[in-house]
């Protein structure tokens, strides 16, 4: 058993008419699928839902592709659900009102690579490793970095940030422009490739982070960073978590400009040591990047070891190494699935709340508590230079009385975030599982707004129904 | 004469019935002012167009007020227009059909300063200098500085940047969350106070350069960031505007985080001269400051004086002394009263494109051959680091041709910045002037999503109506 569906959650099929499965048929070929596995593969993601497969599953090669699977879904109204890689974690992939998924992964190209302005423009389904290899010879890079190694596209969609992110923003900061299919088929242009803009309503910001249910976005063109003269990674260990925040803290409020500052909690390193052959101390932990030049990696570097020596921080370990550093980068991605090889069979509900800064500590260690009281097991990796982190539970999914404590354990999470002036997701986005969470925390007058835009760019509501708010 | 406005944007006017304005009379007593001087000052800006003044105008001094006067303009389907402090350049604030002016000038409170964040919320009448030394103790600062003393609410409002974006961002990156009074007259607010979210759709972001058109921000919540260790200015002469221009695309694609990098050219700088008892030499100049550790500030000073020589950049002058610095960036920022004294009774016609970093060079280049072929006077300053410039025309207003000529030159630099990329207003938003060159650049499948947003959220079209694009 999994978490079950809110009831509210589960509204009617919208089932595929023959004539328009036919359609596809004739139009993708044997791109067009219907295959137990393949349906089953495109209706998940790595949420702790169940599948809910959709009726069939298109792969697009072109935006010509993409339009006509959507005017085919917008005249027989029948849901589309945008397809990346299926790295989302928050049951945006389930087909709750059946519908055909639109599955981008195979819009690889690099359109064009605009070095000298710092710009890329990428069809939606290149994910950011391939990015950062592609453009390896330009000296410039994509810093944003989920971990997963998700497409670009849909780190766009559900407005991903990750572990640079306190350096180099989200993917709100660094989407400069889209083109997108829109509910009724069209192709639309948003933005331009200036670094800036008034000019009209901001629909770039606006589709990012709107998780398929505006349009499908094909294109995107993306900012670029020239790559830092001088790279350093450290890691630094403390007496306990709350001493790692609170250098956190200080290095934010200093304006110290680190690139990476991640924290991993000692179940975290025992997770990754074992399946990463690592043999990190396990003891709360922060891993820092520095980028800039010589000098600068060194002055911020200087100032972060004394932040950290006051809170009873141990020497840096420096990794010595650009391989040393990619397998400790390695390692924190993996966590998640090393988490998931500590308890087999079980499942991972990751939290993903993000307060200000000076709150960081109190949401942290009263979550400890929580989680600790619970006996449930759990995890922490955090993004803690935005006062994002993820404590995630590793819980039996056959166990319902396991299931629904996680829960309320989230459930208490989300309510302090909110209490102290934050978020329930930073990064993960709101799917299936946060709807009732955003209802609180936007409330109900900003959430009819949203329902507003909502119907206006997509009357017949086939744009990934069900996701973000109930319509 | 000034430039009139085009055909399509002279909607019929809606009166305010006399039972409204009774009411309006009743709430705000002698904060309703209909004396025709207020209104006229109200029904302008510093756009080239005549005052069209609105029927009304009240001082809102609280939320509540805001929520007054819109329920009765939605009751009335009447305009509502917010006004900050009167400095948009546009005419987004002719009361073109008429209704109220929401001046929220006196709504100058700052609600919270939490400097452990880098965090404030405002009132969005508070300025950005009101806010800057409101602030002075904590160590703090709002970079943004669009040159006006703006209201922070009407530089959401613009989406505007200004000096400091290259480093900083625009009041996009800046805003982290809102206070809205809708066109119904709810009052909801959007964002939180979290650096990143991806709960939902981004509101705060459409309403950032939405002027005023999709409901009155009352309140902002603004990113702060730490006053640098150290800070110098520095101004270089170059042999021709093309030099200074080529020095500048290199900082970016370099990457040197500079803060400030201001072109003037020799027209601007005559009349800087002359308005601010300065004596600068005479010829295409960048006026840069530079922010970071004393380390950081050296360095990247160095890298520029390199990059400035090989384009026959003179030697830095320094500003030596915290007092030089301000004069010569209140000097910068008095260039546009500076230059309109040059020719008495003209008016000012600026244009505002922004260009990827790397077409800067031709952006600039051709307008300025255009501008000298055209024997009218102008000058030239620009955030040149962010690929924005503004070539200002002065024109007798009471020339029909040579208004005219503007208009016909402002086209062609905005039909050659789309052609390069970029967009027709780098900053100071569309209000009415530049409607067509909406349509032009975003295309008329983007508007018509606009179009949609707006009928959504304002479904009376009483918020700021005939601005930014035909309904």
């Amino acid at each position: 058993m999994n978490a079950p569906l809110p009831t509210h959650l589960i509204p009617g099929l919208r089932p595929l008419p023959a004539a328009a499965l036919q359609a596809l048929r004739q139009h993708f070929g044997d791109r067009c699928s219907t295959a137990a596995s393949v349906r089953e593969q495109h209706g998940r993601g790595e949420s702790v839902y169940d599948a809910q497969p959709p009726e069939a599953v298109v792969f697009c090669e072109s935006n010509d592709d993409v339009v006509f699977v959507v005017k085919l879904a917008n005249e027989h109204a029948v849901p589309v659900i945008p397809f990346g890689v299926g790295s989302s974690l928050e049951g945006h992939l389930l087909a709750v009102q059946g519908g055909v998924s639109v599955d981008l992964s195979r819009m690889t190209k690099i359109l064009s690579v605009n070095a000298e302005d710092l710009t890329v423009t990428v069809q939606a389904g290149v994910t950011r490793e391939q990015l950062n290899r592609e453009i390896k010879d330009t000296g410039l890079f994509f810093p944003i970095d989920p971990g997963a190694n998700a497409s670009l596209g849909g780190m766009a969609a559900t407005r991903a940030s990750g572990t640079n992110a306190v350096r180099y923003g989200t993917m709100r900061e660094n989407v400069l422009g889209l083109t997108v299919v829109t509910a009724a088929g069209e192709v639309v242009q948003t933005g331009t490739r200036a670094k800036k803009s008034s000019a009209g309503y901001d629909l770039t910001r606006l589709f990012v982070g709107s998780e398929g249910t505006l349009g499908v976005m094909t294109e995107v063109t993306l900012k670029l960073f020239p790559l830092p003269e001088a790279v350093s990674a450290a890691v630094c260990h403390f007496p306990s978590i709350d001493a790692a925040v609170q250098t956190t803290i200080q290095i934010i409020q200093m304006g110290v400009p680190i690139a990476r500052c991640e924290l991993l909690d000692a179940n975290a390193i025992r997770a990754v040591n074992a399946h990463s052959k690592l043999a990190l101390r396990e003891a709360p932990m922060l891993l820092m990047e520095f980028h800039g030049s010589e000098a600068s990696v060194k002055e911020q570097a200087e100032t972060v070891q004394e932040l950290a020596r006051e809170q009873g921080g141990e020497d840096f370990q420096w990794a010595a190494t650009p391989e040393e550093r990619s397998r400790l980068w390695a390692a924190r991605h993996q966590s998640y699935f090393a988490a998931l090889q500590t308890r087999p069979g079980c499942r991972c509900q990751s939290s993903d709340t993000c307060v200000p800064i000076s709150r960081l500590a109190e949401s942290i260690n009263q979550s400890v508590e929580e989680a600790e009281a619970s006996g449930i097991p759990y995890w922490i990796v955090g993004h803690v230079g935005d006062g994002n982190f993820h404590l995630s539970y590793l819980m039996d999914p056959d166990d319902t009385a396991e299931v629904e404590a996680v829960e309320r354990l989230n459930v208490q999470m989300v309510q302090r975030a909110l209490r102290l002036g934050g978020t329930c997701t930073g990064e993960h986005g709101i799917g299936l599982h946060k709807m009732g969470y955003l209802a609180e925390e936007a409330g109900p007058g900003a959430v009819e707004m949203m329902r507003g835009i909502k119907r206006a760019l997509d009357p017949k509501n086939i744009m990934n129904p069900g996701k973000v708010f109930a319509m």
